[in-house]
């Protein structure tokens, strides 16, 4: 089975879930304003905004680094398919905790309850993204080349580094849920810049 | 008529239906927890991400055995297309039921409606199934080979005893709801490993 | 500029119009239901379930031909591009006469103007149907091979004949709506089995 | 890197994006037209439906003019991954300034601030497809031909003299918020019109 329609799924299913973000910004009716301008009424919602941009963000480089990862693939099989349909289900449930977070961000207790619940769909997408890499990298009939061992064995502990660190985004939503969501940005930012390193050239020629 | 733009089309469905299921999860207004935490909040929303969780899961096996069958599809006809619109119409409506058992899964009475009302789904999408399978097989010119007879009866027997399972389902809804729930996960737990056999090699030669 | 990516995208706005159109089925609220079963209550909204049967029949039919119009189209320029982006706009738009007729079908004089504003949604896509195969088959070099002249004529004569079918929709709202619905859905069963000629045979051999 | 999967993708975040904006268009509730008739009911919603024609331009012709720039495009690197990732932010942001002014088009001193958001996204836009322009055209090697430069000069500075329209369009927002939106239909429009020069013949050949 090549990987051809699993990308076109995947990609739709990143596109949707990345587009449905921005029913988290929820236009505040006319009628429920009470005398406050819209302007205060859009600045109270800044955590709304600052949600949008993080899952967007993160979003965007799972989508960025699926691509990375299915560049090395050259067929794929039903193992492949249930993984990838795994992270699937940790993307498209993004919007979820995005919109639970803009809603109790600034809630006290609750705002604990929130970051916590975002965490951990983080620590879910960790795991779905690493158990995804270990299908993939399990059989060689499936790459378009042989994979370096180190290279495996080191994107794994890149993997689990950033699973403990998403872990510890957990704990430090019953400290500082705002704190939490900054850390997410900036981790999502980190993730720009370090990545799979790319397959060595000619890897893709047969596509 | 080749089957990319239909697996195309097809793949953009399944993927805003299986995306469309986070709708299900519903964020409670903060106004109206009225004293609870947001803890038990979500605690008595566990219908809704059960039905999630289930829904997500039938829909990503609907996709893949979808793959699966067109591997085997040379060229498709505008019989083959209403099939496949047929099928698309069960599964873009699969969002509705799901949310109608978040909401009433533990509303008693009501909850056999609803329970019905997903079963009977599940039926519509097994006989929408079906008639795509016998479209697609009813002439070899749409197929990259001649189907073995017994392959296909084998398969009709096998989408036949999976309607009936389906049929069983609506009659346990009015017995148990959550029941209900539970084996319509299982089922798709069980078409996780059970598919039709993969076309043999050098079937998918001419792609 | 080949068509592929007008396909694709053209065929993410049929995929999603057609999927939003589940959100036209409303799930009751638990307590809105005032002592009134689930069934009597999934009961008083047919309308909803009879509207959304039809609009899904309509955008099928309309991505099948307009699937059928491309496979005759070797390239496309800008004012294809447009003519094209009129047709979506219609599409995408379809959603929203859908939940209006789905909310007033039996609303006594409201209706009447559900009814109306949906028949003119499928004025609009007649026209802009027409609009694109006249941007389509202006310049032979867009095509795979010559029109036949007979076939051009043939094929506009039906649409115009289909235009007014639709116009006189608009008329018959004010008389049933609900009559309105159900001519909405016999023409498009009947766009089921009338439609542009195939193309012959080789027509396509250079894709 | 091939464009092929960014193109898919980028299509898929214009689709959706485009046709959520379906969702700006809210059919008024039965029970709260409080005796007025529905044709007046939908005529007070004319700031929603004036909205959405200017966004679905706006966002068909971003979709069209991505897809011109592409066309020249060989090869994508991560730079150009990301600059495209910020054009899609702006992209699927569209539908918030929509509703938000369909909400507050007619609601006095709020309708500035609405007008002023929609024309903040557009200018933001604006600076997103001017660095990804900018990420395209930096390297010569992600080309399919060499640009001339006075080409890339010429590109620059119309997206410059776009860039400060837009920026006028926030100041005008706060003269007439009515007007600035036919302001933003007519740039939209003009877009139709003026575009990058279509690459050389042959530039196309390779892919």
């Amino acid at each position: 089975m090549t990987t051809q329609r699993l990308e076109a799924f995947s990609d739709g299913v990143f596109a949707i879930a990345i587009t449905l973000l921005v029913l988290t910004l929820v236009v505040p009716a006319r009628d429920t304003l009470g005398g406050e301008s819209l302007v205060a009424a859009l600045g109270h919602q800044w955590p709304a905004f600052a949600a949008y941009l993080v899952s967007f963000l993160v979003i965007g480089i799972i989508w960025i680094n699926h691509h990375a990862m299915f560049d090395r693939v050259r067929r794929v099989d039903r193992l492949v398919l249930f993984a990838n349909l795994g992270l699937l289900l940790v993307v498209s449930a993004i919007p979820f905790p995005t919109r639970l977070l803009a809603e109790y961000l600034t809630a006290g207790g609750d705002a604990r309850t929130a970051a916590a619940v975002y965490s951990g769909t983080m620590v879910a997408m960790s795991i779905a993204y690493t158990l995804l890499w270990l299908a993939i990298t399990r059989d060689a009939a499936l790459l378009h080349e042989d994979l370096d061992p180190r290279v495996g064995r080191a994107a794994l502990r890149r993997f689990g580094i950033g699973g403990i660190f998403y872990l510890g985004t957990v704990g430090l939503s019953f400290l500082s849920p705002i704190g939490t969501l900054a850390v997410h940005g900036a981790l999502a930012i980190y993730y720009c810049f370090d990545h799979l390193p790319a397959p060595p050239r000619g890897a893709q020629g047969d596509r």
